[in-house]
């Protein structure tokens, strides 16, 4: 039987989770791997908060760097499950991995920042830091890019990588309410706090996450510069009303690709079409699809977030930390990672979702018709909706492809058309 | 640079695929990983067939058990895509790991026969015997389960895990044709062949494949008779068209579960909710849902067959061998296998789709539904559907839960009922 020594700094849902899942597959992992997991030491903030597991049964350290050397000795791996952007979740890591400890983290926020530091300092000292959950919860991403479609030229990764803004527009939807009724909700059910609700809500989450798959599929340095990111804050329940009508629902995707040989990495609300499974994947569900040289489509979906299906991603880590794989960190080493440019994204074509409000008198269909003609925009669908407000009405359109910088231009003018009322909605269209 | 050397035996879709992803990848796989794949020689049944590579560039070896000693050279590799379930395809597997060469095979019928014996050999002479081909081509299913997944008890694997009957029900729907028009075109296609297409539709290829993931699920040993077989043959495009009309499709589901510490590994048509991912995943496509204690689901949909996607998972064992990590084959010592008993499924209670052609005459609903009131069987609904056929006309009912050794014994006194005609199509729901 194999011994792992491990010591895990952070114990909300993810860590709690993973000690139970230690405590109670311990006869499985026993069994199937001969493995014997070893808790040397824990570390929190607050040891007296209820928790799933009794935290007595272990030694415990008020600070977490003390994990570090346990009577003197040092654990094989460090969990880092804290989840600081810097500060004291940095600081950890750094000296582990200084001291050639193994980190397994699910920080994505840190590997976004200071992933390229931290690669290099654990591959120099000859230790593996991973991080499967730190992207999509319980879906293998990590791992199905680095360790299993290696081999493939990735063309696109798109997907759903954060679960509460998913939550938030499937409730939208189902429950018919507006964006600020469902994120209070959210928030009094405890399912998001003010500070995550930011980093959620604005898309720096998922591009937190974005940041670690566009490195790993383009060996790009891990730059949170890359990404060009747009919150879910302007969704209102009438785009999610007429999108439906029109064959589609709204989903924050993150997706990343190569073009013209530079980074394309953008975390922003897309019109789905509605038959596709990523349209399906609703409520805190995570999806992630990718398309390479040599796969139509790999399609993953599962829990993104919660403690269980993360500490599974997590415990999966340690094994293959217990497996002495030569495989490193990313799938290759630090070295090899290119340092790309941002491409610019006003130069992408894509089909628009627009909804305007406009004044409800005679000829106002005709005259935004005839100006988006005049200005080259090419229009697939218009829908005029008749409305319980006799003043106004909202129009929907769909446009054919077009470059965002050229529509954008001529939206910001039809705003400032006479009949224009209210901000005008714009959406891109996958299709 | 690390240098592996690879002989190929069999060049079909998936081996002609993989020398081109080695030939189109190399600087890819050269740069990321400081890995040279070197193909010392090839084999198959006839050199002249036409194919996506230059056959010429390569040694050619009639007889493939000449690869596993190129001019006194040992590969590190030998891959077998010969796919028999006897005959050469086991002399060879067995011969090369007899010899300590690694083997990576997409050879599900030979591994679900022979896996048993196989694995225990290699093992014993310390190499590999890799198949994440074996299983659903481009998704990496085995991959997930044995070194992604390991810690987690694995409550239920429920899967599309052939793509021919998946794209005969699919076009049967879309073009509303017969079984038998749809089997014929796609054999005209070339997409199958007569043996392939028994296998395929006697649900025998999803059963060999579900084989496998049952061992890796329970460690269970390797046992094809452990697995309850129903094929397509009896599906109609009646069928088809009513369950859609209920709200669900009928897919060829493969399933495992450990019931009462027994297996149940059960391959039969089945219905799916219609809003449900594996509902949608249409064409050729496979799709897995595994569920665990840790994780509700996790999805993965991908291309289940084709030479690229398939060649993609080769190149996966292919890097895991190259990686020299220390996990077995089967991600645990064959000497772990379980011998478990088959569970008897009659036991199980599911809910059920009949469908009966009857006389159109008075009452017969009536005496329908108050023969299965007398034999306890529990109607949920219950459909009669005008037909052009003005003597006969099909019902559709659904049952609530039931066991399905009580359900049968019902329907096989039914079918003698004077009123009945033709036969009764009896289809299980997944709820």
């Amino acid at each position: 039987m194999k011994n792992i020594n491990l010591c895990i700094a952070g114990l909300g849902n993810v860590g709690s989770a993973l000690v139970d899942l230690i405590e109670k597959n311990t006869e499985l992992v026993n069994f199937k791997a001969d493995l014997n997991i070893n808790i040397l030491g824990l570390s929190a903030k607050n040891k007296n908060k209820k928790r799933i597991f009794d935290v007595s049964k272990y030694k415990w350290f008020q600070n977490p760097l003390d994990l570090l050397s346990v009577d003197g000795l040092a654990p094989d791996i460090l969990v880092e499950l804290i989840g600081y952007e810097k500060d004291i979740s940095y600081e950890l890591v750094k000296s582990a991995i200084k001291n050639k400890i193994n980190v397994v983290t699910g920080n994505k926020a840190m590997l976004a920042k200071y992933g390229q530091e931290l690669f290099k300092i654990a591959e120099e000292n000859k230790v593996l830091l991973l991080f499967e959950a730190a992207v999509a919860g319980g879906i293998p991403v990590i791992k199905t890019l680095k360790n299993i479609i290696f081999s493939n030229k990735i063309k696109k990764i798109s997907g759903i990588l954060n679960g509460t803004t998913n939550y938030i527009l499937t409730t939208m939807e189902l429950e018919n309410k507006s964006f600020g009724d469902v994120l209070n909700d959210a928030k009094q059910k405890g399912f998001t706090s003010d500070h995550e609700s930011e980093l959620d809500i604005g898309g720096y989450d998922a591009a937190h996450k974005l940041t670690l798959l566009t490195s790993l599929a383009y060996s790009a340095q891990i730059d949170f510069n890359l990404n060009q990111i747009e919150g879910i804050y302007n969704i209102t329940i009438e785009d999610i009303n007429f999108v439906k009508k029109l064959g589609y629902k709204i989903k924050l995707i993150s997706e990343c690709s190569l073009i013209e040989n530079k980074i394309y990495a953008s975390t922003k609300p897309k019109l789905i079409p509605i038959n596709s499974p990523m349209a399906n994947a609703n409520g805190a569900l995570n999806a992630i699809n990718i398309e390479t040289d040599h796969l139509e489509s790999l399609y993953l979906e599962g829990e993104g977030a919660g403690g269980p299906p993360t500490a599974s991603s997590v415990f999966s880590d340690i094994l293959e930390i217990s497996s002495k794989s030569l495989t490193k960190s990313l799938g290759f080493s630090y070295s090899k990672l290119i340092k790309f440019e941002k491409f610019n994204s006003s130069n992408l074509e894509s089909k628009y979702f627009l909804r305007v409000r406009v004044k409800d008198q005679p000829g106002v269909l005709s005259k935004i018709t005839s100006y988006f003609n005049d200005n080259n925009i090419s229009i697939e669908k218009i829908l005029q909706i008749p409305d319980n407000d006799s003043k106004s009405m909202p129009i929907v359109i769909t446009t054919h492809k077009i470059k965002s910088s050229e529509l954008l231009s001529s939206v910001k003018k039809i705003a400032d058309l006479e009949f224009i009322l209210d901000k005008i909605s714009l959406i891109p269209i996958e299709y």
